[in-house]
């Protein structure tokens, strides 16, 4: 079953609940899409949640209309201006003398507009509430993200079919996106990277129009957005033969990404699976050339909880579902990163991403 | 000239040293990252801006450490871990004792950890200051946002082209965004509306793999991003043949669209130009379904200042690049929009998009 379903959502909603207690405070304010999302299952790109103990208030306007109660199954109510002021007159409406916000997600001048319009309201700021329970994945979640990765590895996989060494690096990236699109994905969940030889020591560089080299590196990384839910990949690729100085790159990057999913269970650290990748690393004198975290977790967003890095004490629990990316750049030579997404399983984790890692040669 | 040189972004920098005396700040700090690119010319997804006087500090992380120096003229910090710490120290280094901050960008916490790291410093929020003098754009955005427009204009003609009735929407969609990547987009500007029959009610509606259907509207909404810009225009097409009562929808909103572009001049107000698209729908009795704004400014972003609604009063000046988008939707029956992007001119406006108007049957 791929559709949350409703009673799915009112346990979500229930969820919160326990925090208005903690605070007392008497309703809880969301403003951030993903997080109405996953409380309401609303997409629309404008829309807000407003929950009591006993109501779930969804606000959006004009355009989401017809669209906001076939997704949802909250009370819909929209707005024709901004959708902060028609939740202050609700606010006023049901008597609400505290309310708890989201101070990751709100700006400094909707707090302030939100204490203006709902004068004498007390308001209690909540850090990540609704981010950290969207941490740990329900199985419809796991499934969704399953799909979503399943079919960003055979836009991959067609894409490569189609590969031809005249190409550009935006080629390249046009086919992924098309490919994506074709099989089903909303959009691509990132601005695909396509990075040739001295490029791919970028980690986020941008296609440019440029032949990709052969005799090269050529590195990969892609994600897709299919029924919302993110994926996400790297390949690196040998385009024609690779020195000696390269393929062990290669083989220092897989031997680290190997170490880490065999590190990965409930009830370690991020910090110390990070640690995995970067001890892997030294024994190949590349530690240094790993300037990011080891890997996110991603969901209804592509960046989500944890963050799996050196400072991370959060420790993984089954459900929660991360990238595991370490790689290794060196300034006009080149780079390798090798990127699976993974589910934290009872015992260890399942590797989501089918896509080989063995060095490929096109 | 399509880059933004060196003294272009210093200028830019310097017209906001103004501000910084009337709020009697010793320095300015973005952390909104088209803010970032406007004034600094990074590109990346990380960044933050700190402006003094004599000095331009662009705060970014290590995977940005060799492009930020490459892209920007101002002094590179590589922080290890957030940002905002990295921020705060340097703002002691500086001495700095007040700080002028963008209250609508930054988030309630970061507000909370900029009082927390940087103590006895003297917080003054500044609301869009950035994105008001990026309504106006220079000569070189214009260069660059009808390239953008182009772009897309040449990606519908080449899609459309290709178009076959047994199509389904997301088939078409997927053929659009892959016209738009090969012809040099670095991606969409949001996602891609193709939406057939009733859907195309549904203003902001998501193609599904519904198969387009015939004797029914066609809706395209698409927007390319070219060199960081964006473009955004709407067709509404024919499928086989159109009933009176949709053909009638159509030639309602193109009056209104071509009423609003005859209206535009520097000195109107937003709120009158969107008086004038309502007022002509309201000739038909069609104003009741014209449910979101005339249009919005689009720039670095899709949505930007000034908003082109009922309330905004904001007078249009020469150099403002607005989008102009009537439409009528009708629940369980169809909908019509016609968008261009267009540039207010000294006495009037030019129209960038070249798409023809007139009702396309495919």
């Amino acid at each position: 079953m791929l559709t949350t379903t409703s009673s799915q959502l009112s346990a979500r909603r229930g969820e919160v609940i326990p925090s208005l207690h903690e605070a007392k405070a008497q309703a809880f304010l969301t403003t951030a899409l993903p997080n109405v999302r996953y409380l309401t299952g609303f997409t629309g790109s404008n829309g807000a949640l407003l929950l009591t103990e006993d109501r779930a208030l969804l606000f959006t306007d004009p355009r989401y209309g017809t669209q906001a109660p076939e997704e949802s199954d909250c009370e819909v109510k929209v707005a024709k201006g901004p959708l902060l002021k028609e939740i202050a007159k609700w606010i006023e409406r049901l008597q609400l003398k505290s309310l708890e916000f989201e101070q990751n997600r709100i700006s400094f001048e909707d707090y302030g507009q939100l204490k203006e319009h709902a004068k004498g309201l007390r308001l209690k700021p909540v850090n990540s509430l609704i981010e950290t329970l969207r941490a740990v994945k329900s199985e419809t979640e796991v499934a969704a993200i399953r799909n979503s990765v399943r079919l960003n590895s055979t836009a991959l996989e067609e894409s490569l079919r189609r590969f031809k060494p005249s190409m550009t690096e935006v080629d390249l990236a046009a086919e992924i996106d098309y490919r994506m699109r074709r099989l089903g994905a909303e959009e691509p969940a990132f601005e695909t990277i396509v990075a040739s030889g001295k490029r791919s020591a970028l980690p986020h560089a941008r296609p440019t129009s440029a032949r990709i080299q052969t005799d090269e590196l050529l590195l990969i990384d892609m994600g897709a957005i299919v029924a919302g839910y993110a994926s996400d990949m790297t390949r690196t690729h040998a385009v024609g033969k690779l020195d000696a100085k390269r393929r062990r790159m290669y083989r220092a990057v897989l031997e680290s990404q190997l170490a880490v999913l065999d590190a990965i269970k409930p009830g370690v650290t991020c910090a110390s699976v990070d640690r995995v990748a970067r001890n892997v690393l030294r024994g190949f004198g590349l530690e240094k050339l790993f300037i990011h975290s080891t890997g996110h977790g991603l969901g209804l967003e592509i960046h989500e909880r944890p963050r799996v890095g050196r400072k991370d004490k959060t420790k993984l629990v089954t459900g929660m579902v991360i990238t595991v990316e370490p790689g290794v750049y060196e300034k006009d030579f080149g780079g390798v990163r090798i990127e699976d997404t993974v589910v934290v399983t009872t015992d260890g984790c399942e590797v989501l991403t089918p896509t080989p890692k063995e060095l490929l040669t096109l």
